[in-house]
């Protein structure tokens, strides 16, 4: 456990902020008077380092000024540390840079956030026993919950990468198909059954060439950082459509992360090992260095907490799943996003999607008098994530969603 | 069925040639002295397009200029037309604009060609009902061998967009996890059972909005063209992970392409309608326009034909499976590769994939007195495929590869 790094921005020194100076996170913003732009939060303000390199403080040539994060992601570990020290210097109690560095900063309640990244492409895991017992209870049965696999491979599937949004942007309610037990054919409607699906997103920084699989230990030092993922799911439309090759349309239309992309490097502290194994893991998924961090999560529904769980709980770290997507030759690109899996806990209480929660909606929750089996139109969902230092804690700033109803394109078309 | 257009260029009037004035498809090329650049296929020549936008020919003003489709993808059917009508009054016996546009005739053979575009996502299929009973049969027994959303919901799934190759790319076998029926625990190494998929791939040009479906009709103007895709598989790597997921691993190494695109405009006058329905569909995904091509497709392997099928044999159109795809509100991209599936016809000399062909490896068949179950290294397989009009044929140049040992990477690493 480490101790408050000290800023001269005074709000950052606050127990409560989720960005101290041991943290600095990287983002994308704009205000009335800024175009987007690569920013990094530091206590309730944002530092403008598209105008911090122009200026020549960064140590970074024009690595800062395309409002992604992906130019310093290609540029590999050695400048994303040289740069986040650099970050430090500037914004550490009695920095000599403070006069040129303070005209910089934005306050954060004047800024709009974006997508921190340009997406090259998304992955979903599905690295939670706990979750992928509970589902597979519920789909196939207590008998064939965990899938005979789920112990040896980090089991995966390609998402879809143009429906990645960032937090705060409205989600619409998906339509699709759909077919009740007893009726002999499908129908096409709105989704009935909406859930989220509380998740951390590992971001790939260094890329990995075509037919050249990766150590676990490489596939680390390809990590960039992390946020909270919010794998919106159909679950009408997926338990129709997931056979023989998957969730498609259930999982496509939305994705939402936190705006702020925690750096591996912050969360070192805060390391962690992945549960002991059940079954001994093939040699090139074994881990040495502890893989997850200790990050306490939690879901609120429309203000109230209705999960909280940690990223320990997760049997695979995302060294381990990178590890294997590129094992078969898969070209790994700056950009990629990797889902961790949903993460639940033990508990009901500490489960990470209402399927799960209300047990598939046999045991509806409750919130302000109020019953809930799955999402309604009009509720806002929020994860929010931090890891707890000394006096300090590392937060991921909030990923929420507020659902709009289904289009009624179909009625106008067809 | 049209009679042939003549051409100038002499090579293009032969009967046998891939690329009338009919024609005119899409690719990019570099020769020693030309870097990457975008060019239109005439008999055997190729046209500079790029230097022909620069010299005022096209009628187009910057689309050309980027060794890629994708900006004249993204500029609408409206541009598609006329660029194309452009290219046929240039090529067109008599064309005023010939001496301009001879000297940036290269011949074919002294071409490297490219990625035609940057693949934005990949989506592969599972529209040819052939390869899914006989799939379904090997994987899951003949009474579950057609899963019941296959007559409703045009299947499919992500694939990963960072290993689409165009043909003539060298693929290197993949490593992966197995597991033999009679074993405990699965292990790793270079896959035994390495297979094809003959498909085609559509091209998505005009975008579509999250949130926001489109009909087939709509879908069907949002296609840009078609190339042959060869859907690499692992078998024995598919076998072991794709419950309840779907493919990864098993599909992410490598997908090859044709490197023309052959327009949805070129292909008009071979227009043909999916079969008939074995049960209705849902009004989303009626299609009235015939939404396949008579398009006649073939693999070769080291040179000899060992399968001849058609387009005709899908029982979903490319217009259907975007349709489908943008209905939960996905958001479609310029430049998304849509794979068809593969596509076997009703024998088994009409089948798409070796899997089937050698019914799972129990009937290898024979070439050069050698047999073959599945794949070996050094192969070279080849997808060929063309629309035969009056006179005159269609075609997509050859879609190829050669198999590389698997990498020795583990036993240098762990």
């Amino acid at each position: 456990m480490t101790d408050l790094k000290k800023s001269w921005v005074a709000s950052a020194n606050a127990a409560d902020t989720d960005f101290p100076l041991n943290n600095l996170p990287y983002g994308v913003f704009s205000t009335d008077a800024l175009s987007p732009r690569c920013g990094v939060a530091i206590g309730d303000s944002i530092l403008d380092v598209a105008r911090a390199e122009e200026a020549g403080l960064t140590g970074t040539d024009g690595l800062l000024q395309d409002a992604k994060w992906n130019p310093l992601m290609a540029a590999g570990p050695d400048v994303w540390s040289a740069f986040r020290a650099r970050l430090a210097a500037l914004l550490a109690e009695g920095a000599e840079d403070r006069d040129a560095v303070e005209p910089l900063l934005v306050p954060m309640s004047a800024a709009t956030l974006h997508l921190p990244i340009e997406v090259a492409e998304y992955t979903d895991f599905y690295a939670g026993k706990q979750h992928a017992q509970n589902v597979g209870t519920m789909f196939r049965g207590p008998e064939n919950a965990l899938p005979p696999n789920w112990l040896h491979i980090p089991i995966g599937y390609n998402g879809r990468a143009s429906t990645v949004v960032v937090s705060g942007t409205d989600i619409r309610r998906p339509m699709g198909q759909t077919k009740a037990k007893d009726a002999t054919a499908p129908s096409f409607g709105p989704c009935q059954r909406l859930d989220i699906e509380l998740e951390m997103g590992a971001i790939v920084g260094s890329p990995s060439a075509m037919g050249e699989p990766v150590t676990v230990a490489q596939a680390r030092e390809m990590i960039f950082g992390y946020v909270l993922l919010n794998d919106w799911s159909a679950r009408d439309l997926q338990a129709w459509e997931y056979q023989p090759l998957g969730p498609f349309q259930a999982k496509a239309f939305a994705t939402s992360i936190s705006p702020w992309i925690v750096t591996a490097e912050a969360l070192e502290p805060f390391e962690a090992a992945t549960p002991d194994r059940e079954v001994p893991l093939l040699p090139y998924l074994v881990e040495e260095r502890p893989g997850l961090y200790d990050i306490d999560l939690s879901v609120e529904m429309n203000g109230h907490t209705i999960g909280h769980t940690n990223m320990r709980e997760l049997y695979y770290s995302a060294s381990q799943q990178l590890a294997h997507h590129a094992s078969s030759g898969c070209a790994m690109r700056t950009g990629d996003l990797l889902g961790s899996g949903t993460i639940s806990g033990p508990k009901p209480e500490n489960y990470g999607s209402l399927l799960e929660m209300t047990w598939g909606g046999q045991n509806p929750i409750q919130i302000d008098g109020e019953s809930r089996s799955f999402i309604e139109d009009g509720d806002t969902l929020t994860l929010k994530g931090h890891a707890q230092g000394n006096g300090y804690r590392v937060g991921f700033g909030a990923c929420t969603g507020t659902i709009l109803p289904a289009p009624d394109f179909y009625k106008e078309t067809t």
